[in-house]
């Protein structure tokens, strides 16, 4: 089990834990399945409901969770992937906003307080702190952002990031892009 | 208003009423983006939280809202779509339980209890009731189906149906198959 977190395993934390059951949970959900789509569409309501459900996050209250993608006809362009939570700006280009900061540097996102963030695209006024990790394909290339957002500033931490990486790079191994 | 669903232009039924209003917000929702997957996420999400939310459900709890789309390269199987709810299953062959029964025959199919349909594959233990209508690209070929689960037996009636094939064509016009 503590092969899919690296980092995790000397911890005994409890989000770390979370998160390792998490990602276990995950790789057997992923399991003979190829299609991207498929495989965010699971990953997303897994993620969500057990985001939902750990008490972990008490008084933490995550209220989206989903992927956006690359385009494949405009490859600088994010386009709303499958999801849990309210409906969603449907469009992101690489460099705007968290998703896209995140997709056009290729590296992960903790926002505190997305008021605050330069660019900040608000698609819904209920988040308020978010988390966002690119999606790769084994040759790097960043093929879209797994994003997660919290009803209440401050409710993600480094934890969050390094378990919700982990769980990014699984559904990037698993899928065809 | 009444353009969307012209079957129910002459009632003032209360859920004929509340699927006139969700696909005029459909509608809106789609316009713009020709993305299949981007359409199908955010109608899902629209659908699923507009029925938890409505008071003509109540006592009829909606569990699951999405859709099964068709393999591009397997042409007989349904594959898991954008969806809200907890994880499904993510492949059902053309003619197998609810699903690829409404896909092969390409009519919609209200199922008061689920576990009396012949073959009924059960990706969630929570579904007792269910609506499967197709989703149909403008040659008439069925590209995939939009199902919607009830934790309850006997929570859909034609008004649902007329209501959510509605739904299923505004997604299908608006989107490149």
């Amino acid at each position: 089990m503590s092969s899919f977190i690296p980092g995790f395993n000397n911890t005994l934390d409890a989000k770390a834990q979370f998160y390792l059951e998490l990602a276990e949970q995950c790789a057997a959900l992923l399991q003979g399945q190829r299609n991207l789509v498929s495989n965010t569409a699971n990953v997303s309501s897994l993620v969500y409901h057990a985001l939902q459900e750990t008490p972990t996050r008490e008084g933490k209250p995550v209220n989206w969770v989903g992927f956006y993608l690359a385009d494949a006809k405009r490859p600088d362009t994010l386009v709303l992937g499958p999801f849990q939570g309210k409906p969603a700006c449907v469009e992101i280009a690489f460099g705007k906003g968290v998703c896209g900061t995140a997709a056009s540097t290729s590296a992960s996102l903790v926002v505190k307080d997305v008021s605050m963030f330069p660019g900040h695209i608000s698609c819904d006024a209920a988040s308020k702190s978010e988390v966002v990790v690119p999606l790769r394909a084994s040759n790097g290339k960043v093929q879209g952002v797994f994003d997660i957002d919290a009803s209440v500033v401050d409710a993600f931490d480094d934890f969050d990031r390094i378990g919700l990486e982990a769980i990014a790079n699984l559904v990037a191994e698993a899928s065809d892009f």
